[in-house]
């Protein structure tokens, strides 16, 4: 019975908000009839989506629909396989076919690593903030987690040191190097040299999830943990295309040794055999044609815009009030953070109230810290509107400081 | 580390097929370059995927991008869970709203039970033989398993209330009772009823995996274990969109009571968020149109059709070796005994020298049960095939006797 996820990790702080953050954050929000500017959720813009190209590609796949809708070998498409294979080595990664396992998205990647490398009572660091829903797969699978606090370079090493010193080496390192989820911050590589000497010397796996890696519009490429520590550590790379062309394809891969792909392959059989067919060749000749790499091109000066418009506005609106926040180089968050007395989960409902949305900090930390923090995503809304939001943002903690 | 699966069921018997039989099966099937009769996998026909709806579908889809490519909601898309809800009701089934859980796919409603209801150790009975992945599923999480005996009239119930008295009650039971997978059989009412009552008794959850159920082609319809369960039992329906429409989209929905749905939900966010929202929808429209029914009418008539020339050739050609086989009111399989000589392991590589794939008894039986018996699938191939497939197994079993 490992599924704990958010509602357990929440169950503890009784806030108002009942169950978890996030989803109560995404069930109020649901409920509203008003207008929300959207900077809750990681969502890529709809604007973004290529909708000419896709429809294009569902016609085609119309003309071959019995072969297409049936059962897909579990490692993935093969046109999909091919595709990447070639796509891959053009943006830094060498992978060998047995290296790569096609996924439903990016979350099954990470329930996957998890599957197989947590068991109850191990101990997994994981970052503080970290992604949500990775730290409930965890927790799902009674993974003992530690907190590693970070700062504008990403997670504290000295501080991962520290934590195996106290508790002993842990078992599995969860990261998101690359545009952190929530904080927007990249880990610089002296950090990443030595996260993966340590884990090295620990014989620790590392989950480096990677789902915003191709959209760097700012600073220099950096080698993924999984290239650094290529023949000497254990990292598994979880990517996807939810962010990078759209949510809804349920497409994702993942990078490991082929022993461990070996043993997701049989694990999928027994999960969900294999990712939608139709979905993957969608993605393949959408690669095959060469359309994803103008596509992040478009991609990546789309978000530039979008982040530079709402660090704009927040030093226009907020930074009087003593609020700070990330500059990141590349994915869909930054992460502001507010005077201290300020609670963003107090902050939320009157938020909403005013007309825009965020995430409450206490949602990215299994120990419920961050209580004056909040995660707001720039992917999703253009930048006139990302403006707006922080009008309505300042708006909801003058109301908030009065009340 | 819950990861089981085939290769773990079956790594203490060498016997010539390495890893697991069904993986070993396929593998050697894929690298055949000869003509094959396919009657080993459940593939459904390839001839009734319904290509044209299918294309109109995906055009329509195609004007519509930038919503259905976004996240959807875990529950499932609106439109097809409204779809659902008034599909469901013409079929028998009484379905509110908060019972209902869309899967990507018939595996992934086995996986979500055994997430929440499989601890290490619970004792959970299966059916002999059984649906491989179901069985390594629950391997998976560690319960542990007792297979139940069954005839032409399902799973034997006396045998699963001896099992009770020896082993304490089964905390799960995990049932295929419609058309089952691999025998073909279906529980009769008396049993039915019998199940529930014992299921009520003891407290038990039932899963009732049922792909096939609305796919009989003979014999009075039954009322389903959940049906008959409803306010006594928690018995949990899993069905798919596989069979009876097309597996590639992997779309399959869940029938539980509200708060398992909840808990469920709840563990999707942690494992694949949602399924593709425009395989959805393309089910969602091609059921709010009418088309599921006719569609339905369709098969029933084709795969009676090619269970009959199945049943017939065998007669020609194996009744005379003492071969006995099931007789399905429904579904995809039927269960083939050969005389007890007569290894179906060793049977497969000559069978597929001949051209003709199955599936090994054993593969069904956690025990490695029925070295006699194999299971075919009259489902992928129309009936000429059959009886070609036939043909080609009836002299693969005399090369197998004068080796």
């Amino acid at each position: 019975m490992p599924t704990a996820s958010l509602t357990t990790l929440y169950a503890s702080r009784a806030d108002g908000i009942t169950g978890s953050v996030i989803d109560a954050s995404t069930s109020l929000l649901q409920r509203q009839t008003h207008d929300i500017v959207r900077m809750a959720m990681g969502s890529p813009a709809r604007e973004a989506i290529p909708s000419a190209i896709f429809g294009d590609l569902l016609a085609e796949l119309s003309a071959d629909c019995s072969s297409v809708f049936d059962y897909g070998p579990t490692e993935g498409d093969r046109e999909l396989r091919r595709a990447l294979l070639d796509f891959l080595p053009l943006h830094g990664t060498r992978v060998d076919p047995d290296e790569l396992l096609v996924t439903s998205g990016g979350m099954q990647g990470l329930d996957l690593v998890c599957k197989l490398f947590v068991d109850p009572g191990d101990l997994v660091t994981v970052e503080a903030p970290t992604y949500t829903n990775g730290a409930a797969t965890i927790s799902g699978y009674e993974g003992r987690m530690v907190e590693i606090p970070g700062d504008a370079d990403g997670m504290d090493i000295d501080a991962l040191a520290c934590v195996a010193d106290d508790e002993g080496p842990p078992k599995l390192i969860y990261t998101i190097p690359t545009f952190q989820n929530p904080a927007g911050t990249t880990l610089s590589l002296d950090r990443r040299e030595r996260l993966v000497e340590l884990a090295e010397g620990w014989g620790a796996v590392v989950l480096e999830d990677d789902p915003y890696g191709l959209l760097r519009f700012e600073g220099e490429p950096l080698p993924t943990l999984r290239e650094l520590g290529a023949g000497r550590v254990r990292v598994i790379g979880v990517r996807t295309f939810s962010k990078i062309l759209a949510p809804g394809l349920r497409v994702g891969w993942l990078e490991a040794e082929p022993e461990i792909v070996a043993r997701m392959i049989d694990a999928r059989q027994a999960m969900d055999t294999c990712t939608s067919p139709p979905m993957q060749r969608l993605v393949a000749r959408f690669l095959a044609r060469g359309h994803l790499d103008d596509h992040l091109v478009a991609l990546r000066g789309e978000y530039r815009r979008r982040k530079a418009a709402l660090q704009e506005a927040l030093a226009d609106e907020l930074a009087g009030l003593g609020a700070t926040w990330t500059n990141p180089h590349g994915g869909f968050f930054l992460w502001l953070d507010l005077p201290p007395e300020i609670e963003t989960e107090a902050l939320f409902p009157l938020a909403l109230e005013e007309g825009v949305a965020f995430i409450p900090g206490p949602a990215f930390s299994i120990g419920g810290r961050f209580s004056n923090a909040l995660r707001l995503a720039f992917s999703a809304e253009p930048p006139e509107r990302a403006r707006e939001g922080v009008r309505r943002l300042a708006r909801a903690i003058q109301r908030l400081r009065s009340a």
